[in-house]
């Protein structure tokens, strides 16, 4: 249920080509997912899109990948993108997460969204002493 | 900014003093922040919004308490709560989370968002291989 | 904290003057709040929104006023509109609302928030008998 | 369309099977929904869950239970959540929702999220009157 | 998958009739899409959206009906509504949408969510220069 | 009412201060927004925003400028991202905008807020008309 159909052959497109061959030597898989497909029709869009994903999630920086990938989840989840929270559900398991995990997430995410409505309803007044303008 | 004031002397009543010493002891602190104040004149609501927070984010569980607190942080941002945003923003530093980790939680969560307009934007259709219901 | 600024003496234009009369006589009050003098740079934007206000809120429909609002009001919480959040829970009270039934719009609002996330976390598939293309 | 496939014969599971036991007497069917199926991986996600909606959703409160549905169903529109949007539009049904009623709520929602937008678009300052720190 | 199904027939109400046949005039073609007939239960509902959308979209403004589209599908993007992606993306199409302009949209779009979260994410304060209550 | 406070003096490291001179150098402007010192903290987050913000509104491409800045104010406007709606609005006023623009921009982002909800609300399905995978 799209609004744009890839073109067949799309790799014939050298510059689609070169991204997905680094998406692929990247995760070291043949498999690139439909995310991939569906933006190629502008390469600009795709190669900055593939380099912001891999700089911030593939490349090693301070927090472990299984952690990035929960992250992300839970902000895909929080948006409402039925596409994203499949593709980084699939990432995060790949990554080695368990139901026990996964079941916290979910939990966490589901309290953080109910205190978060909490906090809007009631229009709570920021602490002093979180406010780093007065502190 | 709040659309209700909280009654001076809330801990004369009994159902929130309980409450607000639980936190006390749970936090080791004697500081009680807005939340719990504003939200103290339905003792129900207190009541049962704590005992929900006690069991995911106090208590030991699969997850490192600061990996908690910085899902609850990417939900809350997410979300637009600029209440809990300040909150769990300072009670990830309160459990180490460095500049560094939160600079890196900021790309992640802007990153998500941002793939997940693009996702919703185009609909992208969900690959066989994540949907379990096909698999 | 606006993006802009309502321009003095702005009810010498007739066009606001009549929209804010029938605000008046149809609030049966003298105030009219910041909303309309916001919105009144552009005199079609007034009318309009005024029109819609009026027609689903203001007048006699299948649900009770105060009903209107806390549905307003929850919505209003949803999508983070501080300004709405505080415009409809003073009407909700102008109305009627109690201590009691705020407190229980925030319990339904935030379990609500709480369950939107968790099926929209694992993506739970709708359940036939809910579906009526299938029924 | 999920992204996770509940076990055969989950109830097989004490815990679930308590939980699904009660859910059928409080609602004196027979039926259960998927959400309860899709959450029983995580026997504490099943049980805190169900304990919220029963307590705030099945149990007599100062709203009718009708009037609870709609504002169920307001916030899971706000929140695009396509499943929630369609248990609680039956829940609402099977409480007694007429269609007038049906298209009321989605003229107030619909009305609610049209004002959201133009307040947020304008960054309205909220009125004195309605902030109870400044009264 | 929706919550309620359209009536057969349903033009045999002459207040429905009366306005699919405006849309079909304004549009200049027979084709009705999905959004009017499953509004068409509630004569209100369906002759107010129409009026709306008639006033803004379809009549001459200030803008040209191609931006006008633009902005439509932006805010549906980020409101994660697929029916309005779908509709509103066919619609920018109709009215002369090129690929390379709808790739730049998805990259504004995308863009803005991103800093939207950042700048949430640090609840970053409003320069005074921006703020017309301080100028 | 942050969450951070920007170090004083921090245009002397020089990863900071040449991204601030091609702000300066591209925006032709000695004012830098609060946007750049609040991420300023994390090089690395500064640098890739920038290079994103400047090579997708700052460069040629096939929408103007303007138009850019509308599309990015109404995703704004639906993130409820209130430091964004006030550096948008300014910036879409510096290329241009008018206050009759600016008008139709909230009737646009409003109307499409409003259908957005419809449309969630009864979960209309897409016209197979629509969906590029099916035709």
């Amino acid at each position: 249920m799209s609004t744009y159909k890839p073109e067949e052959n799309i790799e014939q497109n050298p510059r689609v080509k070169a991204v997905f061959d680094d998406i692929r030597k990247t995760r070291n898989s043949e498999f690139i997912n439909n995310m991939w497909y569906y933006i190629a029709f502008d390469e600009d869009l795709l190669e900055t899109t593939w380099a912001d994903v891999k700089r911030v999630m593939a490349e090693p920086t301070v927090l472990d990948p299984l952690t990035k990938e929960m992250l992300y989840l839970a902000v895909s989840i929080a948006n409402s993108c039925a596409y994203c929270v499949h593709s980084h559900t699939a990432a995060a398991r790949a990554k080695g997460m368990t139901d026990a995990q996964h079941g916290e997430i979910l939990k966490i995410v589901s309290l953080a969204a109910k205190t978060n409505h909490i906090a809007n309803g009631l229009q709570i007044p920021v602490d002093d002493v979180f406010d780093k303008d007065k502190s």
